[in-house]
């Protein structure tokens, strides 16, 4: 059974624990406090040396990291990933986006508001991470205008990366009240078989 | 015929055009002075929304972005990308790896001294830049005591994706004077066949 190295309040954790439940593969959570620095003991380390969560271990000693890499491993030959090149390279095109574009801005003004609660302390940062943040965001609504999912017509793991960071933007300090498509699109997803929350576990 | 948008200084422009000409696959090159603004134009923003080169024009309003899924795309079915799950997924694992924990540091640290020639004004933002990009650093040079590639045995783009700004780190300040392993693997990159260097065009 795969094993998760996660935390719970992590989107990047949260997309592989929604990826697994919607593709009905059981796994085993071990919760990880980053906050205690428990992802950079010597122990964890040898799992994934950049000392970052989510790990998956798919067998003793066969780690797999980097969230994106991991939906990407799990969702071949599932409906998750598509079947055509092109389309295949467009998902890994948005999460590279969402890895480079979205997460460091949006991801980040979030740990350092409401996860560290240090909204004073990174005031200057975040003043650029908002900038930065709400580019990423207008990216994807000036997308969703004419699509209804991120890559093709059907939900993937592109739209599973997106989706974890985005749906609780606010907490970062970002308002949605003015991406009427990515509202709808969040709502779409929430829509989607066996989704489950960020904290449903 | 493929039109890559590029930027010449650009690392991750140049991962495409190496690959390219690795792969023997002839195309066009655009340059697209970014330090003008030149992907920040309206006629631009058609083919990247996100306004960041490089842009592989696949065909006539066909656009692929983000320089580490051209290189998924181009890879697919040739030897520079591994046939099994596994490793395909540690190629992507690599690649995140590259645009989250090492091209934002080392990078953008070159960009700022070298390109620009702004050291001194972002002399506070470096400090930190100079820390995560050894921590990536690190992490390579660990990898690389056991293996000669990064995945499995043989040069992917996942070494691709590693070299562009890794050769060229100490344009952003970064030594690699204690880094003898990755010294060795930026040799054996070097010598694979139809390498090209980065102001090679």
């Amino acid at each position: 059974m795969y094993k998760l190295y996660d935390f719970l309040p992590s989107g990047n954790g949260y997309k592989v624990r929604l990826l697994l439940t919607q593709l009905q593969i059981p796994f085993t959570r071990i919760e990880v406090n980053i906050l205690n620095n428990e992802s950079r003991t010597p122990e964890f380390l040898t799992k994934n040396p950049n000392g970052k969560i989510p790990v998956l271990e798919i067998s003793p000693n066969q780690y797999l990291t980097e969230s994106n890499a991991i939906l990407f491993y799990l969702s071949q030959n599932t409906s998750y990933f598509p079947n055509n090149n092109f389309e295949q390279a467009q998902v890994m095109q948005w999460l590279f986006f969402e890895q480079y574009s979205h997460e460091p801005n949006i991801a980040t003004s979030r740990y350092w508001i409401s996860i560290l609660g240090k909204e004073r302390e990174y005031k200057q940062q975040l003043k650029q991470k908002k900038i930065l943040g709400y580019a990423a965001l207008n990216v994807m609504e000036k997308h969703l205008q004419t699509q209804d999912f991120f890559v093709g017509k059907t939900y993937t793991i592109a739209d599973i990366g997106l989706y974890a960071y985005t749906h609780v933007a606010e907490e970062g300090g970002f308002s949605l009240t003015e991406f009427s498509y990515i509202k709808r699109w969040l709502n779409r997803i929430e829509n989607q078989p066996r989704y489950i929350g960020i904290s449903n576990f």
